[in-house]
């Protein structure tokens, strides 16, 4: 393992995602469970200059007036889903880190959003103003922590689509929507990205709103000398349903239907309950099969809010295909997990992960990466087993070639 | 394609999957239906020299009293898994087959399977009589037929398991137990098997019956260049079984339970409902799990017999996970298919497969069709993703030498 | 049994459900079929003056430009839903019946609906002239067939809701709205309705349309000693429902959430698409619950058009319940049924029982038949099992006064 | 409320189905909780002289080596079934009432339960010492808190199906056996029938063990004017089954399969997984399709062990159904339950009701308490609706007739 230290700023720090990631990591550094559910603690990982739990530190950004610790007792309370005693016992620590989130931008992510936000978030500044106190916040968790790198990762609730101009294409024309302030072009995932990157931070784009790892800003981070990837955590339907389409597909059974129903209560579900902010969602869950098929079939997604599930995500999905003489057949499955634990370890993966590659000299998207996102920007691969061999190559390459990945880090 | 003429023998050859078989064929050659949930029929093997549908014969043999006809009907009135008319446009092909399916032998296939035989079904035969019986009928076929080559594929009921002991180890062993006619150490599938290779056929065993590619027999196969590949044709639970699986894996989610209940109503479930024959399901099925995990959760595969199901085989899966923080959480799935219509077209693939094989100088196991098979013989790779890469790049490395492939069949 | 001859006179004569009830009814009459699915055919009803199903005779009328046996050999093709060869030997029948199926009217049943009407159908007639088209086309339907009594039963897509206004509850202010041609205020059912009950024809509104039984026209049916009963038959996930939610309530169990998700590829799926006609469905599907536990959960259904399904609707309830020490428990459902073979038993049964309370001199609502209806007018109770009992006393009551109901039917 | 004083003498005391209810009748009683899952906790059974929860004592016998406050413990952790800090706050009270759990015997119990057991167990005593101990801990119970009744319910593990004879039919003979200690005739649970009858106590047998209500105890309970009621809860799948399928039959819809798979991993999974006691489990289970049917279709109850569910019950449900034009069709359910949860509330509203009816002078079996078990002792009715109205017409009778019910208790 690496030795360096490294700090993963988190923005929607207080969400039930983020909680959850410092609650884990804080409980695996003190012994009290194991790391199941992270990828980078399987055996094909080991002897890969991976920074230790034990060396990551936390920070970020929120805009709801709460603590981090409500958040984990709300969780824990409505959930049920951390063991016995753990949150008690990472009190302290949740206590330390509360201290210095500070307060986000909700710039242009709609009302749903907006109305959640504690009355000291302010949306008065302009464009530049913001990214500089972005800057600064991550400037100062560096100072503060003494530590080597900081890696980005938005885990704020998803944004409304923003619609691609070609101002977002090119890098030049996005630098004078800052100066010009052009407040409507952007939304608050951009400038947060925009901040990273300009500090050297690794970012991972978590969410699905597409308004921060736009390409202009994967310009940026390629001729910067900054890994990026995104787009949105591939934790449950649609991680099935990358593992299943290709089966049907090797299989020569035209899939005639498959429709997916999402129940959950968490914040997550509310805020996608605004049709809105569910635009985005359901664009990076439309387009899997389409990929993995080859055509499209009958297809479509629904996410509908059920407040007593709370974080206990629930999904059904009815997949009609064809086989042989015409006959259509059926499979079901009803997936049940905690939408924040099947997140958080990959959080913390993404972060680690994300290290490697910038100590190893790697700058712009991070295709081998593609098997954590429902849509792996700059990857055509959508099949769950493909992309995770994706990774598994690149591990291999790295233990081929050692003296690359001995490299300082930072 | 190739233009040589191929016949398919089938064991079995009045029970569903055989009949469906050879409805489904007939129906492709008349152009009354696709080739849908054939694997051969899709894009990645245009222009591989196989056989074409309208090039295969199909002969065989049963041991029950009834017609093909009446099987085929008895299908289509209890499952309705037919397109409307395709029986009534098939009557006369099936007709003329049926008059060449031979009278088959049961020994050893425990009571359940010998209740089924035709009075005509006779035992008293040395195993050496039975072995001649089979090969003039397989003779016969390529004769009358004008046949370039056969393949032998084994659909006949799951026969008991049986105990393999040295004789079965060794080629030159397992010949003196046919010389002296030791009739306690074979059953039925070991004597088709015999056959088929020393008639340089092929063979395919669909079946779980261990007892018909025992290891003296893949020598036999390897020394005498005749590819040979099983077991049990992967069609349904476990199909899926080995496409998720490996997601789990791949996400470090360790399985805690996995739980899966079969329902099936035709004689495929009939048979299996003795516990004997069952064994040998349940064998080739329970051990896909631990190959691809790694290590063995709690599970257990049950397979029951609901008549009023027919053809229509229905599975549930109750997947037990742990996750993030020790979570619990569960994925669930129902897989209703026609179990004859997901069997049927793998068979084609399978003997078209085996004669590229053939055709290509291979001879013994064929690993590359790993992906059909629920044990592959020979495969320690048992996550269907990777198996089908596996017949992938058989095909890549057929293309990229095509001179080999030209070869003259037969 | 009566031997009095019925005609049942069908809005919508050519739909699916209307289809199956006349291919079911003449497979039953030529003894290919039993009547199973049929209430009044099971051993509660034996020696009830029922008339028999071979004394019935079809009629109605339909909007859309194609025959009766193409509507048969469609929902045979696609959804495979009847037996072998019912619909050859039904042939003759149906293309009898399809020559006095007259045209219909789709005033105000909104763009969906009209979409698919013929081009011969008009809408330019006032009111009174609709009305009395249909009343002659009744008349017509008694007087060729030589009818004792007609029975008019709506089985037309589900118009867009209408707003009740003081006009649809006072009976005098309704005759001003049809003598003042107040086309804004009524929808084709309403004059179907009307028509029917001057007619002195029993009408049962088997659909979610509130526009038919509007209170004005119940209080004319009371007042003219015609039996009328609605709305929407019962047939797939409410009926489920109306058998559970009982269950919770005696347990004293919680309902936090019941989600339901319903697809279907029929007709009625394409029509309940458009929101303004899946309004009258959710309408009529959401008081169930609040009905029977006395409070309101979390709960919103949802109908999705998925058209491989055709005919073959799924759906797939979720049930979030509390139990002790307030522990939330989960009950799922995944309801596959033929809609409309689940619809068509029972419009042969209400015809029966509306043929019987009129020959008992009933008339206005029919409490007695509230386990056939979503939302039986008039009937506040809701739980399948107590209303069923109704139908039981029912019939129990007329078995203790056998003189009133051998009254002459007619 | 009735101010009385009532203990409930549990067999079983410390296993999860007791342990539920004592911490849960603890944690009403100290306002931490609301009485969710108990049926006399509704509005119907306001006014009626029941028991206040407060106003119950516990007492029992176990035969386990460990105490309440771990199975309370283990529970927790195994299953995360009670709200956050009830275990804490109930601690003093379990404490407690551990201290008068007695030993108790499990003659003729099978190897399985026998191997729970702990080493103090004897199984040497006579049949008559045994049934003196027994009244001895009950009366002990009794002064110790100053009671004025005592309700034994028998939780214990589902011991072997006794085979009834002569003996156990007639009160006579049966009284022969225990004078000639005839062992092999009884299982521990008719030794507890026994004494508690004698003692004068309502006996609730809450398990499947057909050996606990014998005919002859019956009749002894009736002549001793003792209620008495069994057998077998009815917490999960059963409870479903009775609400769906008078459902099927009300539309004559006749059910082709009913087969159900159960999966659960606390102690009851275990001691199931004994063919020889799960025989008991499965004859309650099996006949319930039977008696509301009228016909018995093909159906099987699996019971399985999956010991990483702990107390999570789950089932699922195959209901295979045919229709009109005898179309098949299925219905599915899933159900996941706390089976220790489902339990606990009813065994406090049997041991009211039966206080109640002891109050009231009955004797002998109490049919009004049918829609509590799976197999009612009695009772030809399982419909479940029907069963619960039985209840309401019993509260009813109570309420039109308050002299009655006024009566002393004890």
């Amino acid at each position: 393992m690496s030795n360096s230290k490294v700090g993963i700023w988190l923005i929607g720090a207080r969400g039930s995602i983020a909680t959850t990631v410092m609650v884990g990591a804080t409980a695996i550094r003190q012994g009290l469970m194991e790391a199941g559910g992270m990828v980078t603690a399987t055996e094909a990982f080991v002897d890969l200059p991976l920074t230790a739990i034990a060396d990551l530190e936390f920070g970020g950004c929120d805009i709801r007036p709460r603590t981090l610790l409500e958040s984990a007792r709300q969780l824990q309370e409505e959930s049920g889903c951390f063991g016995q005693g753990i949150i008690d016992r990472t009190v302290d620590a949740l206590c330390e880190i509360d201290g210095r989130i500070s307060m986000g931008t909700t710039i242009n992510c709609g009302a749903t959003i907006e109305d959640l936000a504690s009355g000291s978030c302010r949306n008065d500044r302009t464009l530049l103003e913001d990214i500089e106190k972005i800057r600064q916040h991550i400037q100062q968790f560096k100072v503060d922590r003494g530590l080597d790198m900081v890696v980005v990762v938005n885990l704020a609730s998803t944004e409304p689509l923003l619609e691609l101009a070609e101002c977002h294409q090119r890098l030049a024309l996005f630098l004078n929507v800052i100066d010009r302030n052009e407040k409507a072009l952007v939304r608050a995932s951009t400038l947060y990205a925009y901040a990273a990157i300009r500090e050297g931070c690794p970012y991972i784009n978590f969410t699905p709103s597409n308004a921060a790892l736009i390409p202009a800003l994967v310009t940026l981070a390629q001729d910067s000398g900054v890994p990026v990837m995104g787009n949105d955590g591939k934790t449950g339907e649609t991680l099935v349903k990358s593992a299943l389409a290709p089966m049907f597909a090797s299989r020569n059974l035209e899939i005639l239907s498959w429709e997916g129903f999402n129940i959950l209560g968490n914040l997550d579900g509310k805020v996608l309950n605004d049709p809105d902010n569910c635009a985005s969602k359901l664009k990076v869950k439309d387009q899997v099969l389409e990929k993995i098929l080859g055509y499209a079939p009958h297809s479509k997604v629904h996410i509908n809010y059920v407040p007593s599930l709370a974080d206990q995500k629930t999904a059904w999905d009815f997949i009609h295909f064809k086989g042989f003489c015409g006959a259509k057949m059926t499979l079901q499955f009803t997936w049940q997990g905690y939408d924040s634990l099947l997140a958080a370890p990959l959080v913390l993966d993404l972060a680690r992960l994300a290290v490697l590659a910038k100590g190893r000299g790697e700058s712009g998207l991070m295709p081998q990466l593609a098997s954590f996102f429902k849509a792996p920007l700059g990857v055509a691969e959508y099949r769950h087993a493909a992309q995770f061999e994706m990774l598994g190559k690149y591990v291999d390459k790295i233990r081929s070639s050692p003296n690359e990945s001995d490299r300082a880090v930072g």
